[in-house]
């Protein structure tokens, strides 16, 4: 016998090969998905794989004691040094000597199937731009002169078969030092793009880069930065951090921050330095967390809205402050992550910025759809992103559809009167006895409700933050200290003694922390306005979207964004920000935005589909369309009287009292 | 007759149009060469056209003179602003109305030709990789959102048929304020390279981008940088300037540059900076010498010896210094100019390297090759570049050889006793008379010999340089005061007394300017041996070159360079500095290198061709070829005795003294 059968499972592929051949010869001949970085030399460990043995009736073969060459001294050393489990062989070094079976294990699988925990989620498969190669270099020979570059190109060819490498400056700068410090070997990382094909040194390193390749998933907001540190071998996130976004002392929101580039010569310039040197420290954090070098995170991925997507360009964001709010790209972006300011890690790594869906819609909203998938849906799916601006997606399999909503921060707890950023010390989740109307509640930083005996008595009780005033209005409506138009009644009216007169209207005392000399916290008339307007906004976005797309209902709703995950559905919907849905079909999708970018940052095809995906999803322009003003107006009521209310009306009795309106008849307030 | 006969000449092309149709129209149609930048427009002028009236027997056409549609008010406006020749009219704007001929003037052709002077140049078609497009953009619409770039890219395809235009985040920068201010007018710089075809956006400017676009041309020399900036219209010269490369305070030749970085911590990069501030200032200076704005400079092309390639780039150039001379690497290299830090042009002009031969012959001397085309010679051709090192380049149809020979500076004018650079004052030419022995000469900055009436005296003479030193040599060799050997003879013998005893040799006074302050110039016996050991070691690299080549003769020789310009071929002969050829057949090349340079600026094909020949040219490395030490020995004498000589001695009979030896027997040096 001078071949034998070798099968491997769990892909069935099956081949003769000669006796002798190694294995991952045989799974790469056969087309198997067997990783490896060190190109079959006993050093990555990549190649594990798992031999089979006995009797495989369905393959119709017996596998041999002997039917694999024994351990090697390669694999001694590998199991001594970085451990190799039971029943496991490298794949470079075990030979066939006769028929064998051979299981590949998910981990060794090159394109290893990532399976995400949301339930719209797809398994993503790890098909990162950006991978490790070790190399054998030939040595410069005065008689055939050809640069270092040139002989890694050729090795990179000959070795795995990747034609046509392109150089970096920054990386040829390293390229002789890492040649003659690993003795002729060395490990590139190069970068295939979606678009481009064409493979682009990115670092390089003396031998064999044992500590691997890492990327940045970077979600670059209004308020907040926050970087997942991600794994480009499995995905796994190994570090994640956030910052306050640097721009914030320019202005706190998108559209002052557009002012501040309008009314100062080089402020763009300012605001773009700002963020990019954010994006520096932030990598440099994430790498000491990890324990990695910074020089190994290889690529990164951006998402963010319009204005940011300019300013962290480059681009003046003047034209994202009046109509017709034109983008200068819209496109995905590609670049030299150090052409974006993001240096310190590896000199040639790559950065991708996800394309923006329309001025008002940006990739970060394009993150949330890579992530919730709406395209994938059999009935119709609403995604909410709720920040300053809300963007929505309405989509299912035959077209998704988006808009955004100026909500205005009021949700972020800006523009309330108690409000503060969800920081510890915040109001988060408020309960009201709707029989003795007393409210307890919850602060960041304390996992104790406020009734309870154990409270800290010194706990700081500093404000309230979006979710807790979104709770709060809605508990207030539920215990009858709210009527439908949004009026708080007095105490007389709503006998809660914690009514309490504040000028022409009244207002509801949560908290007095006043005897320690903290402060009042109050829910206010004009709290409850901002509220009114904020939601109004939001539900009128989504009922345009639901009218464009032709449906008087959705199946589910998801809330996307930290404010999702931290708003409950039964209150969201009591409040009417969103259409009227089973409060068991409102799903939290946490940082869609976030998973959105390590998705792209982890997958090639990921980004190609977004790219695809954009262009399909039809833009609703919230703007300049009268029934945006229509259901804004409508949507006032608390909840408002758009039918069908029946499920929430079955879940939740609403008490219907109506105040005396103090201001003497309805005032009608529409978004700027 | 609904159309109509069409026939471009000079091409012959001819094809029936419809009445109506305009020339460019019918000119695209047919693929005749017909320029345009602004798309038909009647704005740029390009589409010049001269139709023909009368019989054409050969083409079997009769042209009545209304066989065109009047003159417009676009040509009437053009005419008016720019001018407009009699008898010419705008291939957009003429739309035929009968059978007719029409003649594209060379500079309405798009690839016209540009026929260079040199004996061996071929004609060249321009070919820039960056040409204007003026384009009419779609305004934004807020219900079909799309990035303003995007507009751009499909208004391109659509009015140019050019596709998948790239985006530079630099330029996208300018683009919504150039397309605002331009009415959705705009000119694009898009740039296509010879490898990799995707057209990218290179400048943008509002309107109709009227001054044009153009080059730089550099050849990066270890002492000076030159640089032309070039129309890339029609390749003609704009501006020509040089300057001091500013990596002279770190050591005068490029072993003490390799030096100074092995020595000091971040010296390469100091190095680095220096040559590229060098740069920036030369690119502002030739803008405003030429008139133009420096943002119309959208591309570059450098050419350089190795060390500065390297340092121009930004890499250590530690490995030239030691065998085996690898270079970081060898290939052309193409990036964006301000990644090389020439900044202050286009945003996103693009610059291009020539490839390098070897660790010692470098892009200059490949863009010598482009310019001289060696393998498209009929016989074996001598190319001779001389500086600190001389390149040289032997070759014909079959094949390419080049080495480099460490001729050191003695023809520089350097360790020569009153040796300068080419610079005023310098002698740069030498008369000896044979019969009195006495000199004249010529300096840098005065047309006159120093034997004419009207010679200044108070003309300054502070130095001798290459050209100077070499014709003294050789001046010295004629008139029998140095012998074959070399040496000086005293006044006694050789009859001149101006052969003054310096120690235990002999010095030749050439001018004595000591009365007036001034120094005495005089030629030393170990100014003899420093050029007698740099013409050893020219010749010698010549020798191996034919050696390699089987060659016992060459056709004709070549001098590149500066050098080349001002050395006479009749005393390179006599000084045995090349081989032996009719004094006739060596021809000057002028700066082949700068002229290889433009020739790639000029031309996509021109750099796909020299990529290719660079790989072609058999390298042939003299430091470790022991027969480079025996042709260098051999090569000492004044000629040497090496066969055949017999042209030189027809045409100069040298006498035949020989001096005493005061060191007691030859000495024999060989170079480092």
């Amino acid at each position: 016998m001078s071949d034998a059968l070798v099968i491997f499972t769990p892909s069935g592929k099956r081949g003769r090969f000669a006796l002798g051949t190694p294995l991952l010869t045989a799974a790469r001949q056969l087309g198997v998905d067997l990783d490896s970085v060190c190109g079959g030399r006993g050093i990555c460990g990549r190649c594990q794989v798992a031999p089979q043995a006995g009797q495989f009736a369905k393959h119709g073969v017996s596998v041999a004691a002997d039917a694999l060459s024994p351990g090697t001294a390669v694999e001694a050393r590998y199991a001594d040094k970085r451990g190799l489990a039971p029943g496991r062989r490298l794949g470079c070094q075990a030979c066939v000597q006769g028929d064998v079976v051979v299981d590949v294990p998910p981990e060794s699988q090159l394109h290893r199937q990532v399976v995400r925990k949301a339930a719209s989620a797809r398994p993503m498969a790890m098909d990162p731009a950006t991978r490790l190669y070790l190399v054998e270099v030939a040595e410069p020979d005065m008689h055939e002169p050809s640069g270092d570059f040139e002989r890694v190109a050729r090795a990179l060819e000959e070795q795995w078969q990747i034609r046509g490498l392109q150089p970096d400056l920054e990386v040829l700068r390293d390229l002789q030092p890492a040649l003659r410090r690993g003795d002729w070997r060395i490990t590139l990382a190069v970068h295939r793009g979606h678009r481009d094909p064409t493979p682009r040194l990115v670092a390089v390193w003396p031998g064999f880069h044992a500590e691997g390749a890492f990327g940045l998933a970077i979600d670059l907001g209004s308020t907040t930065i926050a970087a997942h540190l991600t794994d480009l071998s499995d995905g796994s996130v190994r570090a994640a951090a956030g910052l306050m976004n640097p721009q914030i002392r320019f202005g706190e929101d998108l559209m002052s921050r557009v002012s501040y580039a309008m009314m100062n010569p080089g402020g763009a310039a300012e605001m773009t330095a700002a963020v990019r040197a954010g994006l520096r420290d932030l990598a440099a954090d994430l790498a000491r967390e990890a324990g990695i070098k910074p020089g190994s995170i290889v690529e990164a991925v951006v998402v963010c809205n319009p204005v940011m997507h300019h300013l962290f360009l480059g681009i003046d964001p003047v034209e994202l402050g009046q109509a017709p709010f034109a983008l200068a790209t819209s496109g995905a972006v590609e670049a030299p992550a150090r052409d974006l300011g993001l240096s310190g890690i590896a000199p040639g790594a790559r950065l991708y910025v996800l394309p923006c869906i329309a001025g008002h819609v940006g990739a970060d909203a394009a993150a949330v759809a890579l992530s919730e998938a709406p395209e994938t849906a059999e009935t119709p799916v609403l995604i909410v992103d709720v920040g300053t601006n809300a963007e929505l997606l309405l989509g299912d399999r035959r077209r998704v559809l988006a808009c955004s909503s100026p909500t205005g921060p009021a949700f972020e707890g800006a523009q309330i009167s108690a409000g503060q950023r969800a920081a510890p010390g915040a109001i988060e989740r408020v309960r009201i006895d709707p029989a003795t109307k007393t409210p307890r509640f919850r602060v960041i930083g304390c996992d104790l409700w406020s009734d309870d005996p154990d409270f800290p008595a010194d706990q700081p009780v500093t404000g309230i933050c979006g979710s807790g005033i979104i709770e709060a209005v809605a508990e207030m409506r539920m215990a009858g200290i709210v009527d439908a138009s949004g009026l708080i009644g007095a105490a007389a009216q709503t006998g809660a003694d914690r009514c309490l007169p504040e000028g022409r209207t009244h207002a509801y005392l949560l908290h007095d922390g006043s005897a320690a000399g903290g402060p009042r916290i109050l829910v206010t008339q004009s709290d409850i306005r901002a509220i009114q307007l904020a939601k109004s906004a939001l539900y009128a976005g989504a009922r345009l979207l639901m009218d464009a797309f032709g449906v008087s209902h959705v199946d589910r709703v998801v809330l996307a964004g930290a404010f999702g995950a931290h708003v409950s559905p039964l209150h969201a919907l009591v409040l009417g920000m969103i259409p009227d849905v089973a409060p068991d079909r409102v799903t939290s999708a946490g940082n869609a935005a976030g998973t959105g970018a390590r998705i792209a940052l982890c997958s090639r095809a990921a980004r190609a589909q977004i790219e695809a995906l954009v262009t399909r999803i039809h833009k609703v322009e919230t703007a300049i369309e009268p029934r945006f003003q229509e259901h804004f107006v409508a949507a006032s009521a608390l909840p408002h009287a758009s039918d069908p209310f029946a499920t929430l009306r079955a879940s939740v009795p609403l008490p219907e009292p109506a105040f005396n309106r103090p201001e003497g008849g309805r005032r009608r307030r529409t978004p700027a």
